[in-house]
């Protein structure tokens, strides 16, 4: 081989080094509901990149299609109709609503905190039997066959067990695994500056917060142990390696992308097989449908507001939408709210009510203002990466500390539903609107987003075919995970450490009083 | 605006994000030595790429030139000699030999330490200084106004209060702290799986080993803070904000270009504000001098082993060289040895000596078998960005570390460089020749090196760039350095929840005994 040879040879090892990425074989084990929103859409873009993509699906999925251009499906019958669906939902988030707005007493909140307990034991549970159907069907299990990685979301945890099952390398999709917010099971996480989910603090936090931040971290603790993990233990002793659980299983994953940008979740450690594609699913906004856009420009020189609550909430209590049109009539701007139900009698005439709008499109409209918005994800990193201001009105899950994240940055107005007056709603708008500093402080975070070295997504497909092309990426992830817990706190060290140290001052206290004892002695005799 | 006005601004949108990144102004302060070769790698292509760049130097300079084509220099005059130059590593390292292979007593080597540790105070000490020097000519300070941001090596902090005095964002170049491994002062290292340096020990430890690797962090701690971070306490309380010392200054830096690649360094917890450039030095090879290439090509299929012991090293004591002369002579392959002193007499006519070496394109030549190197960070980046292995000659510092992860990957062999026979040596150079674990992991290495989604020195350049576009980076970082270290452990919240479960069982055990009182009064009275 000359030299030239070898210069070429040189610039061909990136692509040696993927021999399977080229049309690869990619395991999608999905969790339903809107966190297929997002899978579907990676997994449009690796089917466009050529990989062949086969998604396990339950008969009674609620979002996954069985038919698709982009994908193969593979569906497990399901004996039950599943547990959560838009039905369930849709009355979760009114009985939510009735206790936030009425019957605020502490047993209430409990009785609906048991509830989703119940409910995650049930999910999971169901989850864990799936999985014996598939272990224990050979016609299955034969087309579970030649893959190349398992790309999953670890909310549920079924594409891990399956992934130690197949022997494969592991793909996640992921902001939450079996055991809350995603670094809490692969980072360390100093709870003294980094809260928990639902806590609504900030990283910077009283001493009071710091100490109900340890609290609420040991309650999670014990539910993950004993509620969620649980419903794995014997799948995990039948079907897995000794010693293995969710929570090795989940360190053992090759790669993390993580639906996370740090323009939004507060900065903290990390580790490095952590990808970061927050935003991934963000576009540039295409053009708007004419009379959609003929709305927009007719609003002038005040522009537009943008209102959404996502795609759970099917419909709002009355009062609670009279206040809402009341304020926005108010206002010289033009209004698309997103809604369904019975049409406010007080609406004003500047408000359009649409069943569906296209909300990236629309947020990246130049004359569009203000976002009002549940706090949602998907609508956070679009209001982000269009830079519009946002004035919240969370409602459940995350979206209170999401919503959190872009008023402590000076981006969003959050309001408490349940407890919200008219004037405060028009209020919260017009600050919004008129103070400056929203738009500019959202804006900068839009410039930060849009500033890096690569786009999420192609980042995201870049981590993905480097674990098909190099089978894992073993030399990214620690092991340590596989060590005594207190070995991993170096707790068996420091015993060690304090047991010496309390020798030496046993020691030492008992050659000083027999040095005394001595002096004393010798004196006593002189004095004799 | 219409709507493709208004796209194309979105598209504008990251260089809208860089006002000052197209021709900033980059104030270097770098660290004299084998830190400056790395460092002027990055400062030519930053002066590629537009930007004005100005060294500070001292009038002794050791390696910093005054005169560059691709800088501006601003020389601090130095009134002594420096405390650190080529003879003194040359003295050194003799000694260290010395003690390695003769004196191996216990006393000798504190010695040497303690000696270390004066220098390391000397040196940090005259740093302090020369800000002060700095600080105190206007001249010198009005030369310093106008920058974008502080390029540094925190090896010696000067660059860091210079930044803080400024009042500029910070981009370190970063392998080693002034509190050691540069991953120490920012991000969590549990000391369970993360040996000290110096250690040579892996990422799995024994007891003992994690033991010792704990008091050895103990060590340091008191090291960097009453030996190294004591010398600037001064100068921070009289020209930096309260509350300031080199560790805050260290973790509030804006982006930590780190000189590591997790195919050489063991994966460990790291910060959303640390980049990973490891390697950012190595080049495709270039062609070699025809001389060189002739006797490349005379070598045949036995190929060529290339030795060189870096820069420090002037010459060895001549019962080594004979070692390895001897061994050296009983092979079929040819030799190239940067080799500095007397030719030794037992030289096979196999063997080449020269002065100097194209390193990187010896290493990058087809022709090229195996490497015998003393293990220092250039060279072993260089083996790996090539895929050439190593046979290990480690001598000082961190060399015996950098060695032992390219050995627990089975791509080097390590030998005692004291003790070690030409026996050894012989066995060891056929052992990575003709066992082909060695060259397949090597080039797996290589591979795993080359396959990632930015070349580290893009990266690099991003990254400044981004920091002067963006002035700093504070969403990246923590600002958790500014609290109290027990608050940051979360040390008050577990005393109190401690003292908490002490009242509860105190209570608990006075109710007890209260209720059995009671339970006793009332059996007595009835019995009565």
């Amino acid at each position: 081989m000359d030299c030239c040879q070898w210069y070429s040879a040189l610039l061909l090892l990136p692509l040696l080094a993927l021999p399977s990425c080229q049309g690869g074989r990619i395991l999608v084990f999905p969790v339903d509901g809107s966190h297929w929103v997002n899978m579907n859409i990676l997994l449009r873009e690796l089917h466009s990149k050529g990989h062949e993509i086969t998604v396990l699906r339950s008969s009674n999925s609620w979002y996954i299609k069985e038919q698709a251009t982009h994908y193969n499906s593979l569906t497990i019958s399901a004996p039950d109709a599943s547990p959560v669906g838009q039905d369930f939902f849709t009355q979760f988030l009114n009985r939510t609503l009735d206790i936030q707005m009425r019957d605020r007493s502490l047993l209430t909140f409990l009785a609906l905190q048991r509830e989703v307990s119940v409910l995650l034991t049930k999910i999971h549970r169901m989850a864990s039997q799936t999985l014996v159907t598939i272990f224990e069907d050979p016609q299955i299990i034969k087309r579970l066959q030649g893959f190349d990685v398992v790309l999953t979301d670890p909310t549920i945890a079924e594409g891990l067990v399956m992934a130690h099952r197949l022997k494969l390398p592991v793909v996640l999709n992921v902001r939450w695994t079996t055991s809350g917010e995603g670094h809490f099971a692969i980072a360390p996480s100093p709870l003294s500056y980094i809260p928990m989910t639902g806590t609504r603090f900030s990283d910077r936090m009283t001493f009071t917060q710091r100490l109900l931040n340890v609290i609420i971290y040991g309650l999670s603790l014990y539910s993950e142990r004993f509620i969620i993990s649980a419903q794995y233990d014997d799948l995990c002793a039948r079907y897995c390696d000794s010693g293995t659980d969710i929570r090795t299983l989940l360190q053992s994953a090759d790669i993390w992308l993580m639906r996370v940008d740090f323009v939004f979740e507060f900065p903290r450690p990390t580790m490095p097989n952590v990808v970061y594609m927050g935003g991934f699913q963000c576009q540039p906004a295409k053009p708007l449908a004419p009379e959609l856009e003929k709305f927009m420009e007719s609003s002038g020189e005040h522009g537009v507001i943008v209102m959404s609550l996502g795609t759970l909430v099917q419909s709002l209590p009355r009062e609670v939408t009279a206040k809402i049109a009341s304020a926005f009539a108010q206002l010289p701007q033009k209004i698309i709210w997103r809604y369904i139900g019975e049409r406010p009698q007080n609406l004003g005439n500047n408000t359009l009510l649409v069943e569906w709008l296209p909300q990236n499109d629309l947020l990246g409209h130049p004359k569009t203002r203000a976002f009002v918005a549940h706090g949602g994800t998907n609508g956070v990193y679009e209001a982000i990466y269009h830079g519009v201001p946002v004035v919240g009105l969370p409602l459940l899950f995350d979206q209170f500390d999401n919503l959190l994240r872009l008023e402590v940055r000076g981006a969003a107005k959050v309001l408490d539903f349940a407890t919200m007056s008219s004037a405060d709603y028009l209020q919260a708008l017009k600050q919004v609107l008129e103070k400056p500093s929203y738009r500019r402080n959202m804006k900068k975070l839009s410039t930060l987003h849009h500033d890096r070295p690569m786009e999420p997504m192609q980042s995201a497909l870049f981590w993905i075919e480097y674990v098909m092309g190099n089978r894992g990426a073993a030399h990214l992830r620690t092991e340590a995970y596989k060590m005594p817990w207190y070995s991993y706190h170096s707790l068996d060290v420091i015993a060690v450490l304090l047991a010496a140290l309390l020798v030496f001052i046993i020691t030492g206290i008992g050659v000083f009083r027999f040095l005394c004892c001595m002096v004393c002695k010798r004196r006593k005799t002189k004095r004799e």
